[in-house]
């Protein structure tokens, strides 16, 4: 097969950003590189988000400043909150930023403190006045959302989808943010957004939270989604739910696709040693799979 | 949709049986019946093995003894290693069991220390032996073996599975004994086999020691797997490699498939309490991502 898939990670934003303690940007860059080494090739490597609201990513310019000069050739980009964010983005650099709106209202509002149209509103004025910056879209709560609960119609994501592309917003991650989606209703709303903005790129953004994260990515794969979001350990998962999962573990994804015969173009040996390493040296919320096997295993009965 | 498949649970002998602690039979009385009133409607209860091998189940005659009796009209039945395991199952009146013979030679050495022929010929003795049994075959290392890596070719497997057939096995469960499997290797290889013998009735027994318990389970039961396995809690797991994933964990199943719109006669909010609750009193390797999901997660942000 050797059929192309787009792996993004995107552990150094989702993963670090809930870190409790603050990690120095020396280590985030030796993760960033170590990533980059295992063969990654797409990575949200930072947030341009005011130190307030999260701290630990105070260091946003810094890991920005020193990754775009040294891997000038990678498709690397930043989570935008506003058009704050945007300017520094630009200030320092970036090619291309992510904007974040929930499809829920409620949740949007909880999030950020806006209304839809304000959202959008600002997301027009950053298109307008960086019109050499790439501008990609979160969807976030695309899946349902911890006050609205699941989302079972897909028309009112295909409205919202509407909005950002006639703004010419060209890619799109439909964000599972709390991990409400099943595969089903991953394979629909995927397939959905796919026929109806065909010159779209859509990815996905999978949370593990009920232990779907695995099979959801694979189910937005076949669906026909661009590019599939993970993070390196699983890192992530909610500060308020001690144990619960995070993100979808990339180097569980890269052992899943690569033995699948997919071409993810990272190696699994190298990515599940990095996994591990950091599960060891940093102290957060994991659910790799991986992380626990121990290679010895092929030896053991059970 | 509303599809029906058919979930079996196998942690009163799966889970059970690694358990370091003996876990007193009253107690593993109590988690079958907590798992009946969730609506669990076939079991493998416990297994008849040698006590030396296996402390944790010299309880099997008790325990089959009372569950039998109490729920006479379910799908219950139980693990023989052997000849002698099958005599005493039939002494405590079961009426369907599950023996073991692994596809990997080497494995079925260190497993029961048996060559295939010595294995099918027990087999056989069995089946003409109680000739009102169900005898149902367990193909353990189906996808990969420990020894001798993972299987790319279903060749070997479908000449196993002939050799069953031709013993008047109608009931066979390809089993992912270290977690080795992908979902397109479960794809081909269910397909092939029912394909191949389509008045057997093929199950799957997955390991999540990798991370892909529930999504090739998923590939299984979308390939036409008839019934698939799991544990409650995804306890099981292997005693040689703390923290490694169990089998797929029951509730993790009950929760995606009922969410797709299959019927699987399980009621998730019973189960998962059950989960929970075992998860505190019984110490174990637990891999169940929904043991963790904080109900009151819907008003948390992340």
């Amino acid at each position: 097969m050797d059929k192309k898939i787009e792996l993004i990670e995107v552990g150094p934003r989702d993963g670090f950003q809930n870190l409790k303690e603050y990690l120095p940007a020396e280590k985030k860059i030796e993760v960033i590189e170590g990533l980059i080494d295992a063969g990654v090739r797409h990575m949200q490597i930072t947030s341009f988000v005011s130190p307030k609201a999260i701290p630990q990513m105070k260091d946003a310019k810094e890991i920005a400043s020193v990754i775009l000069k040294k891997y000038p050739d990678l498709d690397l980009f930043a989570l935008i909150p506003n058009y704050r964010g945007a300017q520094t983005a630009v200030e320092v650099g970036m090619k291309k930023v992510t904007n974040v709106i929930s499809l829920s209202t409620s949740h949007n509002k909880a999030n950020i403190n806006r209304t839809h149209d304000e959202s959008f509103d600002e997301l027009e004025k950053i298109k307008k006045e960086f019109p050499m910056l790439e501008v990609c879209l979160d969807v976030a709560t695309a899946f349902g959302c911890p006050f609205e609960g699941k989302y079972y119609d897909v028309k009112p994501l295909l409205a919202f989808e509407k909005r950002a592309y006639d703004l010419g917003i060209r890619t799109m991650t439909l964000c599972d943010t709390v991990g409400m989606a099943d595969p089903r209703q991953v394979r629909e709303f995927v397939t959905a957004s796919k026929e109806t903005f065909p010159d779209v790129r859509f990815e996905i953004h999978i949370h593990d939270t009920r232990g779907m994260g695995v099979v959801n990515t694979l189910a937005g794969i076949e669906a026909g989604a661009d590019g599939v979001q993970s993070t390196l350990g699983g890192l992530g998962g909610c500060p308020f739910a001690p144990g619960a999962s995070g993100n979808t573990a990339t180097e569980d994804l890269v052992l899943m696709l690569n033995e699948m015969g997919y071409d993810t173009g990272i190696d699994f040996d190298k990515i599940v040693t990095l996994a591990k390493k950091e599960y060891v040296e940093i102290e957060g919320n994991y659910s790799g799979a991986n992380l626990h096997v121990d290679r010895s295993l092929h030896s053991c009965i059970c």
